[in-house]
């Protein structure tokens, strides 16, 4: 049995305006506590439990397993959309139909300390770019990381770029926004957590440290790296040796092999 | 001294249409022997010999700096273009003011054969996102490769977006597009280069094999990763670990993991 279905016609109905706020800004999302998440894919991967409201369009319905899809939300409100007002509240440019409002869940620090007694960290300075947001944090799932932790001048993990680039990772990976980066390192480092920075000058190829310990990565922002003061506040700076007239990597290029390396070590 | 300046004014102009072909189709590159660069830093990279043509905006004159990045352009006649015709002609949002049409170099198998005794070539096989195609160069030059192979089904290397995300690893790294990818893995193996083809279903992990022999490792398509027949041409398909739920990882983090362990191995 399929729940409540209501019918939106018009573009100006007061639902589809939050949406497309949503969409737009980081604010409204903070504010709400929601985010918009598109697609059936990332609709299967979200847990029930977090789902808010759930849109789809009138030729979502049409299709053989639109019952199937939405019998997670079985008993809940759904919201039919005319196609161009579906179209209009979506980031995408080919929309699949199905539109969901999900509710927000950082962690805290402690929440995230208790997860592992070997906890192994990513940690991200004022990224700017969503997709290189989104490929860290599923990478990072892949490398098996405890928990993501990002600067409070990185991009919004809840943007729409992001949430897509991240292929569902958000909903597995724990990650949390800090206010003060340098203290959070210094506070993991007095837990018995190292903290390696990826630093262009590091003195220790990253290649060398024992990472089967507890361990916290972090990289900084793509055209600058860390700020200093995070630099410094980070008991050890690794780096990747380039050759050729390479003077950097990509941000989640660096942070990948980084993962991957402690990955290959605690394996 | 600088050499001759031609002023162009109008967007009808022959030598503006033929850039913006350029810009556009693969077809006109591949006729051409050319393809368009853009901005500063990349001018600056650009091996002499390969320099065909040189474009910049009328602002552009006005930098302090103008005449020094023009000196190496020295004897030859630049054309200097009114500014709205100038951002007519470029594929950036906003251009530097100079755009240089260079000369296509691609290696044949037999040259980056003779490179090295201890070859280590990284191949693509159908990648279709430029992005993806720029990352690889750019950390395979940081990872040391000798040479990069596509096959003929992989996003134009010479297209803007690659050149762009390159940053000039374009002009360094020797790389070639071949024919057949099935037929060239099993020429390379029979010249006791042992092909590591990643495959989701690899029997061995990507950290076992030992790298400092001659080697290449093999990544496919986005979506769709290796065809089965180049799959089958390879000696042995390793596999990247993943953690979670992640089923891949992005194509072109992939490919830097791989070469970083090689990398690593190798140093």
């Amino acid at each position: 049995m399929s729940g409540k279905r209501t019918s939106i016609t018009s573009a100006s109905n007061a639902k589809i305006k939050q949406v497309i706020q949503l969409q737009k800004k980081r604010r409204e999302r903070e504010n709400t506590g929601l985010f918009p998440a598109e697609g059936i894919r990332l609709f299967q991967e979200i847990p029930p439990d977090r789902l808010d409201q759930v849109f789809v369009s009138e030729s979502f319905l049409c299709r053989e397993d639109a019952e199937e899809l939405l019998s997670r939300w079985d008993e809940q409100e759904t919201f039919v959309v005319k196609d161009s007002v579906f179209e209009s509240m979506c980031d995408t440019k080919t929309p699949q139909g199905i539109l969901a409002l999900v509710k927000r869940q950082e962690r805290t620090l402690e929440e995230i300390l208790s997860i592992s007694e070997t906890p192994f960290f990513m940690m991200a300075e004022n990224l700017q770019d969503p997709g290189n947001l989104g490929t860290i944090l599923r990478t990072g799932e892949g490398a098996g990381i405890t928990a993501l932790i990002l600067s409070k001048g990185t991009v919004d993990i809840y943007s729409p770029k992001v949430i897509r680039s991240t292929m569902g990772s958000l909903f597995r990976v724990p990650f949390l926004y800090v206010e003060d980066m340098a203290e959070t390192a210094e506070l993991l480092q007095e837990k018995g957590i190292q903290v390696y920075a990826a630093h262009l000058e590091g003195s220790v190829p990253y290649d060398e440290p024992d990472y089967r310990k507890p361990a916290a990565l972090l990289v900084g922002n793509e055209g600058n790296g860390l700020t200093d003061r995070t630099a410094e506040a980070c008991s050890r700076r690794i780096r990747i040796p380039m050759e050729g007239q390479v003077e950097s990597l990509n941000a989640a290029m660096s942070a990948g092999i980084l993962m991957y390396e402690v990955h290959r070590q605690r394996n």
